[in-house]
This record gives structure tokens, sequence and C-alpha cells, in this order.
């Protein structure tokens, strides 16, 4: 029988929605190992919207993330409350700030942060069933909040980020752009992509080993 | 010596702008190779701003072309009038609706299409040199615009595409999703990718085949 995983998105950008390439080098690989996904985002606004190009916010411009999110899926996607853990064998989180400004405020309350509780509530099912979660870049700062305390992770080695995961009550472990961090008791596996990533084929070396990971963990 | 090569960015999104999953693609295999790319793209306003959930226009949202291309290269983009041919090995055009409505009208009219000068001159310093062009997806349809009259390329089998590249005075040649077309005279390279492709995966297959093929066509 076909696997099939969901994958939720947090808009369409590394600044403020998800990393482009995190989220497509995460989909080449479950297409390439026959592996059925569906992406899924919120439907609410942005936090806000930032220039690419001058990396300062667009003031007054207004976008929706799951509109912009569906950029990213070719037009596929679902609101994220339509996502339930039955439907399918493993979820996948790539990076970039929309997560940690869209679906928390990580990016500006660090160790104080709140999550955005759909979120939450769409993982819970994962987790309690004993599903596969793999998060990536930023997102795995997110776990302590999302899936709870005492959970293994890696952002890469940044001692802000992993001082805040510590504080929240979760587990950093420092990882290579290359490597995985694997949380068995709990299913989650991490990898810093463009947490440390200089180059695009760096970023595929440690999604594709995530990614292949979460294959051989799920049932 | 490094090989350095340009690509040409329309947008950020297949409807309206760039095709996300085959500008990754072709970075990434370009990352694989060795290879130092530089991504390009027109300061202009969008010829719309489509909702890709929807599939409908945006009325009234306005984006620029550079900004939103800049969403595709992690910020790092340059004007398109800085292009120079002699900076670099080779170039290459990914697809997307962007480059048949924001660098050429072609969309709307078909055989009748004009292409954004600019453009034009950018491409023909490469022709002129000899350094080869890879083109994929719906942008081989301007090369008659482009490049000039007699040159082969594919867009795969639609009908309605082949019969405009013919109009325009091009060569038109069928072509699988995973394989590729050679001018070898021209020096210009084309695959179908998402004109065919279903899946990623498919798409890969086809812009790696053309990535290697104008990798060993440099110098």
């Amino acid at each position: 029988m076909t696997k099939r995983v969901a994958v939720i998105l947090a808009g369409c950008g590394v600044f403020d929605g998800s990393e482009i390439y995190e989220t497509t080098l995460t989909l080449l690989r479950l297409d390439q190992l026959g592996i059925e996904y569906r992406c899924f985002a919120p439907d609410i606004e942005q936090h806000h919207v930032i220039d690419h190009r001058t990396q300062e916010v667009s003031e007054g411009e207004v976008r929706n993330v799951l509109t912009e999110s569906a950029r990213l899926a070719r037009g596929d996607v679902s609101a994220l409350d339509e996502l339930s853990a039955d439907d399918f064998d493993a979820v996948f989180v790539p990076g970039g700030f929309g997560v940690a400004k869209n679906l928390s405020d990580f990016a500006e309350a660090g160790a104080e942060a709140s999550v955005f509780e759909p979120l939450k509530t769409a993982l819970a099912g994962f987790l309690t069933e004993g599903k596969p979660i793999g998060m990536m870049c930023i997102a795995p700062a997110l776990v302590p909040r999302l899936l709870g305390e005492g959970i293994a992770v890696t952002v890469g080695n940044d001692p802000g980020v992993s001082g805040a995961i510590s504080a929240m009550g979760g587990l950093h472990r420092s990882c290579g752009v290359d490597d995985i961090v694997v949380d068995l008791e709990h299913r989650v596996v991490t990898t810093p992509a463009y947490m440390l990533a200089t180059r695009l084929s760096e970023a595929a070396t440690g999604i594709f080993k995530l990614v292949d990971r979460v294959d051989e963990m799920m049932a």
C-alpha cells in the first residue's frame, strides 16, 4: 500500500513563509521514494510580508498563508483544519521564518513563544499514534511547545536558538548540515537544513537523509 | 576554474512567475556539479497576480518581478539589465507562466507574441559567443523570437504550442518528460519539464539531464 504523508507549509519564501528549497527538496525526495504527499497550510494572514530583495517589511501589504503556500504546492494545498493524522503515515514541517512568524511567534518571543494552536492540535494526532514527525531548519525550535518537553531535536549549532529550546524544556543536540537527529521514543526526526546550509546541495543531503529515515520509520 | 552560469527568473509561482520546482531543481543540479550560479530578473511589474489557490486573477494586486524572484533566490538576485554574457559560461531560463506573461506576451498572443527586449538583448550575447542556453517548460516557445528562426526546441508534445513555434519560424521536436532536445549548431538545450511532468521526480529527471548536458557543452 502506498505511504501517504502530510507537509505543513507557512507561506512561500524564506523570510516570511516556508523555505522554498527545503520544501521542494522534501517533496522531491518523497516523490522519488514513491510516497504520496499532500500540502496543508493555515488560512490566516501572514504576520507580515518581507520584500525578499531588501529584507525589509513591505508596509501595508497583506498576504494569506494558505494562498501563498499554494504557490509552493502548484495550487494543490488544503486548509490546515482539514488535516487528520488518521489519513497519513507521517508529517513534515519544513523551515523558513514563516514557521517562526506565522505558525508561532518564536521569531519575536524566543523562549516565551506561543504556537498556533490548530498546528499543535494537528500534530498531536501523529504524536499520539506514534507516526513519525520530520521537522527542519527553525521548525524544531517549536517542538517543546508543539509536542512536549524532553524530546531531542536539532537546529544545528545556533547558541541562541538551542538555548531557547532548552529554556522551553526541550533537548537540543548539535548536528552537522548533512546529518539528522532522531528521537526514537517520540519518533521525531530533525535536521538543520538552512540553519547551517550555505549551499543547496548541502541542504539536500540532510533533508534527503531525514526523509529516508522517516520513510523507514513508517509502519 | 569554476564554471559560472546565469539563471533568468520571471517571478515566483507557476501561474504568474517562474515555476518554483523547475528553478529549484536547476539550481540544485548546478550546485551538485560545483557550478556557480547567479539569478537575474527584470525590475518590472508582473503582468498580473494569480491567486494560486483559486487560479483567478487577484484584482488590484501589484507585484514586482524582481522582488518576487528574490523569494526564489533567497534574496540573492540581480536586475536583468546587469547581466552580461561575458561574465558567464551559460544561461538558463526555467519555465512557468511568468515567462509567457512577464518576459513575453506568449500566453495571450501565441504565434503573434513579442518578447521583453532586454531579455532578447541579454541572451544575444550568449548566442553570439556560442555559450550554451538551457530552457525548459514553456520557455522554449520563445526561442524563435528570442534567438532566431530554425532552432530545434521542445515543449513536449502540446499541439497548440508546437504549432505556434512552427508559425514563428521555429523547429519543434516532440520529446518525453525525461529527455532533452539539443540544437548543437545554436547550442540550445530544452526539456519539457512541467509541460508534461505529473510528478516532481519526472521533472527532475529531464531537468538534471538538461543541466548535465549544458555542463558538458561549456568550454
